[in-house]
């Protein structure tokens, strides 16, 4: 059992039931072999940032389709029932936009923004970085610039496969004037585990006592490398139950928890042990 | 007078007659309202590197042609006088290459890299910065990225005037799903002053005594607004010697002045005085 999925909504005790893969990158560009002055030789060699912006342009069109060759090749459409699955959990777009302080969403086309989010593969940048970043004007025409940028992968690509496809993209799209490094930070497969098995069947008895709700069936976009390797090494499926909530600021300033949520799973997990010691015997 | 140019080369003592205007501005970019978690809402909302990437991408094509519209429309071509005189400096591509260590140069067509560099507009990202820049691998969908962007300026344009239209184009290239803010913080007008006047001809005479050698004219891509002032509010030209090199790393690391040139100033400089003081008796 891992707690590191969220709960889909308030009071809406949640089973994770699949989780998206991840490649990591790191792209550095180099231009010129030290910081420039852009006003001596602006016009004379290309610069770094631009160049980069120009590769990071490359990696998505407008309509967030990803353009690295054969990044889609392996990916498993969706089924109707697990389309019919996704409509039944509920979601406000108004609410989620004001939340979110977005005029408009963003995502491919042709998927509700809970496919797009849990079920579809994604390119994001993390990081990027290059020049002058104070306050004020510097006019400078830097050496190198560099970007973090991930993947989130869903049955059945491979992280190894796309990190492999994503250099030879990037190499092949990087102009001649400048040199590139592409670096492989992190990995991870994605993984969905069966959802009728014993095991989960406590798991939804036990969320039903802690919370007092049925409980819903959903998929993360996150990542959670390890509950591959326990299958493929230890042939075990992971029960995925998490009790953090969505607006609770992950992986950002201000990240809390819930204390109902907190109560509520710590007397869920209780249940869970015990009915799956009943299993067991 | 002005030392705030670069000779053109070693033993080349330089009158520069021309600089280029500049216009520098700031482009922020805020996506959601919080840094959020790339696995839970990446393909939900837009990320604001990609979309300052893509915005970026779009100030210049891939043969450093600038696409902001109407920016061209002021720029005088360059005289067949103008194009043969920059023929007459010695330059070495190859040299040129070797010193930047870069395998290609990158400019505009059917211009050469002393006419790009000089005489020619240009574009470049001085600065870029958001999201997770440090060691290792963060996933992050960042709420805001940022970007400080340059354009030198040529006669006959004018730097407020480019100013609007850099952001004008910035806002009508923005995608919906992002918010942007451009910001100007710093501006200075081209110019170009006489060569034939009584103390241009003062300096030429006191760089041949202080260097031993004839000076040379050229245009120096960088920008000095106050030069432009002076004429506007005083109605005087200034007169631009400078005896920095090329290579000695202006605005860079381990920036630094030949001792040579350092001695030989001071005594064309004194000349200098001593010649305009004829002038004016």
């Amino acid at each position: 059992m891992i707690s590191d999925t969220a709960m889909y909504d308030h009071d809406l005790p949640s089973i994770c039931y699949g989780l998206r893969g991840l490649t990591y990158m790191q792209i550095d560009v180099t231009g010129p072999n030290k910081d420039l002055h852009s006003g001596s030789f602006g016009g004379g060699v290309n610069n770094p940032i631009n160049a980069l912006a120009l590769i990071i342009s490359k990696l998505k069109d407008e309509k967030d389709n990803i353009l690295i060759d054969g990044f889609y090749d392996d990916v498993k459409p969706l089924s109707q029932k697990e389309k019919d699955e996704f409509k039944r959990l509920p979601y406000d777009e108004e609410k989620f936009k004001a939340e979110l302080g977005v005029d408009e969403l963003f995502g491919e086309e042709g998927y509700t923004t809970i496919e797009r989010t849990s079920a579809r593969p994604t390119l994001d940048c993390n990081g990027i970085w290059g020049g002058f970043a104070g306050e004020g004007a510097k006019t400078v025409l830097p050496s190198t610039a560099g970007a973090k940028v991930s993947m989130r992968l869903v049955p059945d690509q491979d992280p190894a496969k796309i990190e492999k496809l994503f250099t030879d993209y990037v190499n092949k799209i990087t102009p001649k004037s400048v040199k590139v490094r592409i670096t492989s930070l992190h990995g991870g497969k994605p993984s969905v585990t069966p959802i009728d098995t014993p095991a989960i069947k406590a798991a939804m008895r036990a969320l039903k006592m802690g919370f007092g709700v049925e409980p819903v069936f959903m998929k993360e976009g996150g990542s959670i490398p390890i509950v591959n390797s326990f299958k493929e090494i230890l042939g075990a499926d992971a029960i995925l139950l998490g009790f953090g909530l969505p607006d609770e600021n992950a992986h950002s300033p201000d990240e809390h928890l819930d204390l109902n949520n907190f109560h509520n799973g710590i007397l869920s997990v209780t249940y869970f042990y015990n009915e799956l010691s009943k299993l067991n015997k």
